[in-house]
């Protein structure tokens, strides 16, 4: 089928590589003219404005949203004098599933559809496919199933229509709670084996080995063993790890409905730990055991301090 | 080639019926009867006496130990007066490491040899494989190496030897650390979409759906996609979570070396929590609360109590 | 100095009697009847409307707040058709920082004043004095000094001006933050010494030992000591602990401002897990090792289970 | 009464010149010739080797060992020999309280008497009292009642024999998990408030204000206070904690009690974490990330690195 890609940056670029190989007509629009460039060599018709993007599509019109959540209200709302009542507005990336049964609401007044579209794969998803949480009406999954298809790995597996408007956010932001705190079980066993190199010298043989028949065998622990197979020190890498934002609302979501999630919780705190530079905290609790039982305080920035 | 595997519960029986197939001659002792007739149906020689077992090998023997933790250095004993010079006995089980070092060096001052072989793969491992992590000497891992190419998934890959003696139940209890935090990270999740059956009605749909391009697709996902598939409401099942001690091992192992392992730690206390009909802590918290706010206490055991 | 204390609540009417007996004129004024005539009994003027209220007292005015967090914009609506340019709104209770600074907003549009100011001190205050937060203007706070002198445990201490509007309930927040942690400490180190009871049999001897001369010593562990002394297995007490929504509020500020606070976290944390009485996701990790490791399965419902 | 304290470092020579003001006879060893000099100007007999001071002490001699926990056996084997039955040991530091359980045996073995009394108060003991907690036979207890009166803060309270032998031990070694939880509380809130310096500019006034009426009062409360007085930025102070043993001890007990403490596991996980000055798991987290997303890595060294 046709449809409209809107942000061709590292997912969207590929999803549209994805659709256009399996043979769908790829419109697409990035305000980066150097992304609509790279995206034109793999199978886009790349164009340079929205409303160019929207001329180009006969109606009715199925445009994917594949931009930062915090661009998604100023994209819609760039769209909305070009689209025209029964288009269908797909949001593929990680809005906060609240903002997406908002904008469904404010789309729904003026007969546009909107289908949220959780997407997990990372850079892999061009090659392996992606697996697609969709949230929606029947009908609108039913219209964009063709896409769905292409972009899972296959056919019949890796999308499904997971619930109603937002539910395929939700799902999204709960599937990287998760992701998170399957990280940090790793990143600590693998740091407790490398604290034993005389014991256990060769880490990346023990993650290969794992891959095979062990009950933590996983698609990250695969990844983990390239990584760690490729620079097995991890030299030159700063332990400063970002999040993108679904760890905290995960967490916020568990609070709101009374549940204790502490791995998630924890996994989230480490990650911002892991950016402190002067943990003011930290100092303090130095300072206190200095005042109550005169322990000796390390010097800010003397040798040996972290 | 031959040996002797002592211990023919759920997992020695599994593991001496895959190295049967693997045409390997598994003679088997078990002090329960009934494991040792269960046994003899699955291709192994089983014999009712450990003298028995050893008289009925040639030397130098192969004794494989799949027997729990806590009777291995009394099964090691009864064996001695039957082993000879030259002798290897393999602990596959879910020793201490330190043990295991102990053991070796005690053994060695007969003469006896010793490798560690971490184990992984449960009950899936008969049709599967096994993942196994020895630790040992190089010649007596080559010695054992077609009994390790048969048990693991394929000759060439799912076995390892990953140190010296001690290094395969070091790296199999943090193996089961890991293990514990992917466990609970998925248990969070789940349990955040279950609290929201309005918008994600579906869990086992999610899980399966997951299993095909995520981040989070796993054999530990796989299992919960089948365990939901098949009781998607966990009907039945008492919110009662034992552990079998790699998981303290590695926390305690974790603090001995410095290391902060908070999902580790956490991943343990939330099953300790899991067992507790009546903790006094959360008492004592309701109990401070109404002494300084006033707060209103829950009568023990009212209804809506927990 | 006069003033209008609106909710005569536990707290409200506590601090209204304390304000009445140091000498201030107390009007009061609550929805229930019952509160109304209890403060009758303790030194307040008590009305039956806001209006009577406002008309009792004189320009320009000083409404004290002591309503659940809930009912603060409700009530200042009410309030507002009755006040003047110059009245002064107190908001002492536990509202959110940012609602705080939102109100004051509106009022300054309409020539009214704002303080919040954080109260801590529970039940005790009334006898002991409250800690006071005010954040505002310095010349709103220099007027009400008074009063805050009054409720303070004395006129030079326990109360402070902290920061400007919003800064008094951010404190507040900050402080019932610390206060989870304070009693989770507690809870856990009192639960343990309950588990070696041969041991250490006397738990209420050892609160009031710590209360003396120890590094734990505080005003909860005071507290703790007279509720073990008065209960000393805390019989009929569920363990069941609510939270008021600081804790949230503080996890929740902690993590916008990319700080990881583990304690306040857990604590938290912990109190949800307190009032969980099926918890779905303990029941799916004893599914999961029942997939993978044949492991049994505790029945629901069974005795011996949670 | 009369007695040897034997280790006269911050704690001992305190302790020391506490019981000389009360009017005890004190005999004093350390190893350490300047903490000999020191102590005599303190009201110790200070004496320069072991059979110096039990030769100068008249039968039943006390010994009231003040020495680290790693060199109690030495300094009980040193003392073996110089001792008549009827002689009573006290340790009075931090040993783990089954070391105090072995020791108490073998000193029976050879009719010698002993008492564990677990003692806080740090460096102001010397001025505030003790908090003396004393495991041990009834008539040890009362033998040496003279001296705990005159340790604790009064001579009827702050003390108190609150259990068999070992009890002692194990009361000061939950104390003190309490008081990591405690002060990681506090040092979550004051590092949460410091970083919204606009809104809350002064801690040490916030410190101040709290401790007067709020429910967070405490010692350590007091002791912040003064630190963020004296030191408001807390320059010059690393951000590295140390931990000297018993918070490691009480996570242990607690888990082999199958008890979850997260508050206390994650208080010593947190001190743990401060010390690392190049965590591998998080540099392996920065790896995953990049590996499944594209995220970049932060290069190691590089500015606004930690």
């Amino acid at each position: 089928m046709e449809l409209g890609m809107i942000g061709l940056g590292r997912m969207g670029a590929a999803m549209a590589e994805r659709l256009a190989r399996g043979g769908h007509r790829v419109l697409g629009f990035d305000p980066l003219p150097s992304a609509r460039e790279a995206a034109a060599t793999r199978g886009v018709e790349a164009v340079d404005a929205l409303p160019a993007l929207t001329a180009a599509l006969a109606a009715p019109r199925t445009l994917w949203l594949m931009v930062p959540a915090a661009a998604v209200d100023a994209t819609i709302e760039a769209l909305l004098p070009h689209l025209a009542p029964g288009d269908r507005v797909i949001d593929g990336g990680n809005s906060h599933y609240r903002d997406s049964q908002r904008r469904a609401q404010a789309l729904a007044a003026r007969g546009l559809r909107f289908v949220d579209v959780g997407t997990s794969g990372g850079v892999w998803g061009l090659r392996e496919g992606y697996c697609l949480m969709a949230g929606g009406e029947a009908d609108d999954i039913a219209a964009i199933r063709p896409l769905l298809q292409t972009l899972a790995p296959a056919p019949d597996r890796g999308w499904a229509h997971v619930g109603p408007i937002g539910a395929g956010h939700f799902v999204k932001m709960v599937h990287n709670g998760i992701e998170y705190g399957l990280m940090q079980a790793y990143a600590e066993g693998f740091a407790l084996l490398q604290r034993k190199e005389a014991l256990v010298p060769d880490l990346a043989q023990v993650a290969e080995l794992w891959r095979h028949g062990s009950v933590v065998r996983s698609w990250l622990l695969d990844l983990t063993a390239g990584a760690l197979e490729a620079n097995p020190a991890l030299d030159g890498i700063a332990p400063y790890v970002e999040d993108s934002g679904e760890g905290r609302w995960t967490l916020a979501e568990a609070i709101e409905a009374d549940l204790s999630t502490p791995v998630i919780a924890l996994s989230l705190l480490q990650r911002l730990r892991s950016r402190e530079t002067d943990p003011f905290g930290e100092k303090l609790l130095a300072a206190m055991r200095a005042a109550f039982g005169g322990h000796p305080i390390r010097p800010a920035g003397g040798s040996g301090a972290r």
